[in-house]
């Protein structure tokens, strides 16, 4: 590829999302941090309050938005030359994802970093998305090839940074933390995710990976702190079966907490 | 680089790695599955029973083990050229990772792909490992660059992979399968972590992220089940502190469990 078709390209890109509001990518230095589960529900719940949402699965290795949010069977459509059609959620949701584009579930995407930044150069080019409030982007954990290539094709993009308490991931946190400053990435704040598990049959809290160290954190590295979210069993049960969480467990404590972060999302 | 520089690289590393006896590369689909806590117990549990162990951290993002090891304020010593000496954790354990070379722990490494397989590379080639019975590899997540070199550098490498029992996580497995069948490392088994967690106050198990699915898994793919491990918040806390689990630990139920699949690899 010439470097003036990249040139065309990135401009092609800033054209295309010309009518998308605000991009957001969300990050973490650790995987299983439950980052897509924040990216699924933060973006359900903004679509309940009547935000244009779309949301972008740039984990090529490890796609699970379609699953979580129960259409993995759905495939991208291209009605015209160089346009994709994103899947439709809800009436304000839509979703793109690598896991449309496989062939199969279960077969692996082998491919080294150039390709990874092709395929995502090409996500923000050709989407449709149309009119956006926000565009959320669920990306894999680190500092890697696909956070790296979101945030130089998209300089304008914002960051929140998905962490558990403990200290190991705290680690990679700050990690997290200098790969958006260095890259301008506007920091919008920290979520602490697994916050404390209220065992089912006794009540009790049980503070599995700990609490209050990503609210400690934030403090210490003068970031807003968005709010803790404790663990459900119901959040791994309901992105197993493609159930959306935040619609059908509107009183829980995750969701409640999850609405909170959404509102003070909307009000950046 | 010259492909003649490559192909002699290729020949320095089989031979720095002649006297080891096998390389097991640590991977899985998903992040947080505790690869990293499975990787470093299991290095523990093989070097108390005597076995010259090495251990290779190449997350290069997010590279925790010497903090989970409790030397994370060491730093590897190159007494002679082009020779790296590992840092010792007991006398049956040596430990070479990222977070070493890095000049502040909080700093993150936004490198892109070729520049990871370089610097694996040259941890294959110049580090003093000596005579091991195993050479245990921890690896990010996901199929990507790093596993990939790794795969490609060292060829007869065998792998575990570990996986929580919830299907999300499970999806990303059977990429791993398919990963490690297309680079043909031999496959020792699976894994199941996080397999169920009992509360501390009622004593009554909760299927946090459910059970038995990696178990499941195995027996339909035709791959060897090496064992499950259950949640233990005393690991959090270790991994967080530096101590050793398995030494520390010698009686909980997910020490045990450890220890069987060492044993079980032991005689592979």
């Amino acid at each position: 590829m010439q470097n003036t078709d990249i040139g065309d390209q990135n401009e092609a890109i800033k054209k295309n999302l010309g009518e998308i509001n605000k991009v957001v990518m969300v990050i973490s230095g650790k995987g299983g941090v439950g980052k897509s589960t924040v990216a699924s529900n933060l973006a359900l719940a903004l679509a309940e309050k009547g935000k244009k949402i779309g949301l972008l699965d740039i984990d090529i290795h490890g796609p699970n938005l379609p699953k979580m949010l129960g259409v993995d069977k759905e495939r991208l459509q291209s009605p015209g030359e160089n346009r994709i059609e994103p899947v439709r959620i809800s009436e304000n949701l839509k979703l793109v994802s690598m896991a449309f584009l496989l062939p199969e579930e279960n077969q692996a995407v082998i491919w080294r970093g150039p390709l990874k930044m092709k395929v995502i150069r090409q996500f923000l080019k050709d989407i449709n998305w149309g009119k956006l409030d926000w565009l959320i982007v669920d990306s894999p954990p680190g500092t890697g090839d696909e956070p790296l290539s979101m945030a130089q094709l998209v300089p304008a993009s914002s960051a929140i940074i998905v962490t558990t308490p403990q200290e190991i991931s705290i680690l990679d946190v700050k990690k997290s933390i200098d790969f958006a400053r260095k890259l301008n990435l506007e920091l919008l704040g920290i979520v602490e995710n697994m916050s404390g598990l209220i065992c089912p049959y006794c009540g009790k809290e049980i503070p599995l990976f700990k609490i209050g160290g990503g609210e400690k954190l934030a403090k210490k590295m003068g970031i807003p702190f968005l709010g803790a979210i404790p663990i459900d069993p119901e959040i791994v049960k309901a992105a197993d079966q493609g159930i959306l969480y935040v619609e059908n467990f509107p009183d829980s404590s995750a969701t409640k907490a999850l609405k909170k972060i959404a509102d003070k999302i909307n009000n950046k």
